[in-house]
């Protein structure tokens, strides 16, 4: 049970943002910049990201949800995603993205972690400036939801199938389009 | 020197959003909500919770950029957020606002760290739900701005008295008019 009354038949970050939408609007619009929109790294590169820092986080309402997200971009049923969270440097990724994977995990420790040798191997690997700044910001704005989510305790998942629905139609269509509705409307 | 080339001539934060304007705008909507706009936690309130999640994270650029914003609300010239950061239990600030302080230390650690005792200690000073969601929130807030200024070492420090002046125009105007412009315009 979250920790706050939130309005009822909502999962996740849903519940929460039902009961305060002045935030949800620049929230997801964030979001939609950073995972959606036209970037050199692609949606499901950038879904992985958010997925691993938030299984780094132990946050696992948004590690499932975005793993599905990822899933439906990548067009597998999430085997990629896993073997990320299992071990990056192991997955089936490009060399790039392991080492932007290895940055969103000092990231996730504190930003103080980021060394200068790991900026240097992303780069060597084809890393961009952009793309080393949005990893950055990917990683630290999951640390974010992270901490909404569980620090409410909020973090009732979806059920399997709407999860899914939800999942495609992110994927398909961005994150400002699906800001959260009540349950009773 | 930051971890990637950024407008020259611009203080922490400021020069990131100007590389990357895309997501100044939302997250200047989203921390105005938080710390501006008008709410039963006073704005100072909610810039030295911001204040004291920057200093937890050891991000001194966020720590004294939101130190000087809140004491601008406060009209002091700085020494209750300082004795904040120091110890909140024991600095001359509500009961009410050291129990949220408190969560928001939690937050700093992990989401998942919130205890439930912490969230009855809040309410029994008087925190309602919304308080305890915006206490969460904007604790989580800084852990995001804090990784992604240390997180790229853009920490660059203002010089003081264009520090001064930045964080009255913001105490009094708020974060939506006060976008990043880059150095050149």
């Amino acid at each position: 049970m979250a920790h706050i009354a939130v309005p009822p038949g909502l999962p996740g970050i849903r519940a929460l943002l039902a009961l305060r939408p002045e935030v949800g609007a620049p929230m997801a619009a964030l979001t939609n910049v950073l995972l959606h929109e036209a970037n050199s790294l692609s949606p499901g590169e950038r879904e992985i990201i958010g997925a691993y820092v938030s299984s780094l986080n132990a946050c696992g309402f948004c590690r499932d949800s975005h793993t599905a997200i990822a899933a439906c971009h990548l067009g597998d049923d999430g085997a990629v995603v896993r073997a990320v969270l299992t071990d990056p440097e192991t997955a089936p990724v490009s060399p790039k993205l392991k080492a932007l994977l290895a940055i969103a995990a000092r990231v996730q420790q504190s930003g103080r972690s980021v060394r200068d040798e790991d900026i240097a191997r992303a780069r060597q690997e084809g890393a961009t400036d952009i793309e080393l700044h949005d990893t950055v910001l990917i990683a630290a704005v999951f640390c974010m939801f992270n901490r909404y989510v569980d620090g409410l305790a909020a973090g009732t998942p979806a059920d399997p199938a709407s999860a899914r629905e939800r999942a495609r139609l992110v994927a398909e269509h961005g994150y400002s389009v699906s800001l959260p509705q009540p349950a009773t409307t």
